[in-house]
């Protein structure tokens, strides 16, 4: 039943997603919502400049429409006489808590795209503004979890359930941020975060059915078959870029997954590439900045900083990044899976 | 265009191998080849008595049917008018007769079997008996491979071309041998080599297409399909089981695709669950040995041979092992990948 409603939640998100994109990519054009080029980036990344961004709003309304449609209707069907909202209230602000966490900061990816493509200045929000509307949105979604009863509680693997206390909460800050924040991160090449998050999304889903919470089985297929249906557009070549519209989404959406199953540390090997390339940066510039202060001439440990940027500089085409780090989160949420099965 | 060959050749495979289910099961039934469970086997299989076996020939016809119309006509359009054997030959007999190698060993399998259900005697073919014939068959294939052209040069993944000269060819002989018996002892749990050898197929059909070398794209996608229309009866709880007809089948197959896309190297980490199903029963055989020889009593390593029983004895259900084997694939395979996209 549940893996039916999924499969449905699936090709809904993709489906949505593509159509949306046949719609959303000309009048991102039009707009000229294209993105201005990092003059920092790598310079073969010049010839994007042009290609429409914001193309996140593709996916979220494929995948959202999605969970709002399907997740209700499996619990409809599944808790009889009880109503949606009747039995295990946490559950369910894990569920659609999570769900409206995402699309705020969705919400505040859009307005930093949308100030860089009216204003044309390159960085948007100000890292500060951006920072602090970040960690409230955060402080929202823990409060909400707190509210419905999540009491610093987590499982991990091997060791089962521990209660971190007070400590919780603010390890759980660090992980949203830094989680959210790294997915912005990977998003530097056409198809990356799509298919890494795709693939993320498929072994939570994974998980999930293990764990028999059915509803997040059917939320993360939407996030998979939405992914999905925007690499249709974004692998390279790409015709449309997520802008942190999309990557901060997505980022929220990793998050609600990984807090949702009671399993945050999760995110740590199903999420392999997005800590490494929030490490490559942090290794990039501490280096850079230790070397300087030592020195007098800061030096680099990577030739271009997020990773993916070394190893384009290292020969590799992007697809064949893709390809690489792709399997990487196959091997990572494997292990993720596996750590769950036998833990 | 082979994407699409290999994509048909694997629905094909998939709706032939289900379709002679229908037909093949009732039949198997109706003649008793139902498989006598080994009395050394564990207890808790006793309750699989009665059902048949011998159910590779569903996807023998499956797999070997999709091949031969699927490979012909990929290189039909891509070859222009040279015909099929108009060009690299030794491409062409690494398929085909590495094709006629696994059918080969499928009909040793078939004739093993068969004098198990009709002579009711559970071992079928003397341990020697068995062992000369697949030792003949691997002989005129890898004599086949060397009238074609092959040299004993093989891939290996960080090194690169290394050639073994006369050495390669007793190498190779030992590696089928191996492999094609490993898989045959992983056939011991519902859906396990068929689920193993599913994905196994997955990753060399990826790793052939980024080889450019298409025909085994489609070899491989049909060996898939074939073994995922029979998980449709041989997942827990299974109603037909592939029988050494089936499992010395995919075992030539398996040997096929390392060979054919020539780096059997790649065998190791793709079908690692072989080789730790095999290594488990040596180790288990020889450690007994060793240990009734020096203490006169015979110690055991694990709680039985081959390792999935061990498992089983361990408390995990069926489904819990052909999960936690599959995901070990997955990681296998995807390290196989990267080594060949690395190296």
């Amino acid at each position: 039943m549940s893996g039916i409603i999924a499969a449905a939640a699936a090709i809904a998100a993709f489906i949505v997603t593509v159509i949306a994109g046949k719609w959303a990519i000309p009048f991102l054009h039009k707009l000229k919502y294209g993105q201005t080029i990092l003059d920092i980036g790598p310079s073969w990344h010049k010839k994007k400049q042009g290609t429409p961004t914001m193309g996140g709003i593709m996916f979220i309304i494929g995948i959202v429409g999605a969970i709002l449609i399907a997740v209700p209707v499996y619990y409809t069907l599944t808790s009889a006489n009880s109503g949606i909202w009747g039995e295990n209230l946490l559950q369910k602000v894990r569920l659609f808590g999570g769900l409206i966490m995402a699309l705020c900061f969705g919400a505040i990816g859009f307005w930093d795209d949308y100030i860089k493509v009216v204003k044309k200045r390159n960085l948007g929000l100000t890292a500060k503004q951006k920072m602090g509307l970040m960690l409230l949105v955060s402080c929202l979604y823990l409060a909400s979890l707190y509210l419905a009863g999540e009491r610093g509680t987590t499982q991990i693997p091997f060791i089962g359930t521990v209660n971190l206390g007070f400590g919780y909460w603010l390890i759980a800050l660090f992980v949203i941020l830094g989680t959210v924040n790294s997915v912005n991160l990977t998003d530097g090449i056409d198809g990356l975060a799509g298919s890494v998050t795709m693939l993320a999304s498929m072994f939570f889903m994974l998980i999930a059915t293990l764990l028999h919470f059915y509803g997040f089985s059917i939320f993360a297929a939407a996030v998979a078959g939405g992914c999905a249906g925007f690499l249709v557009y974004n692998f390279h070549p790409a015709r449309v870029f997520m802008g942190d519209t999309g990557s901060l989404f997505l980022g929220g959406m990793v998050v609600a997954m990984g807090f949702g199953l009671g399993y945050p540390i999760l995110i740590l090997p199903i999420g392999f590439i997005y800590f490494m390339e929030a490490m490559s940066d942090i290794i990039q510039i501490g280096y850079f900045k230790l070397t300087r202060r030592l020195t007098g001439e800061g030096k680099r440990v990577f030739k271009m900083a997020p990773i993916h940027h070394h190893f384009e500089m290292c020969g590799w085409n992007e697809v064949k990044v893709v390809i690489v780090f792709s399997l990487i989160t196959i091997i990572g949420g494997s292990i993720a899976v596996l750590s769950v099965l036998l833990g």
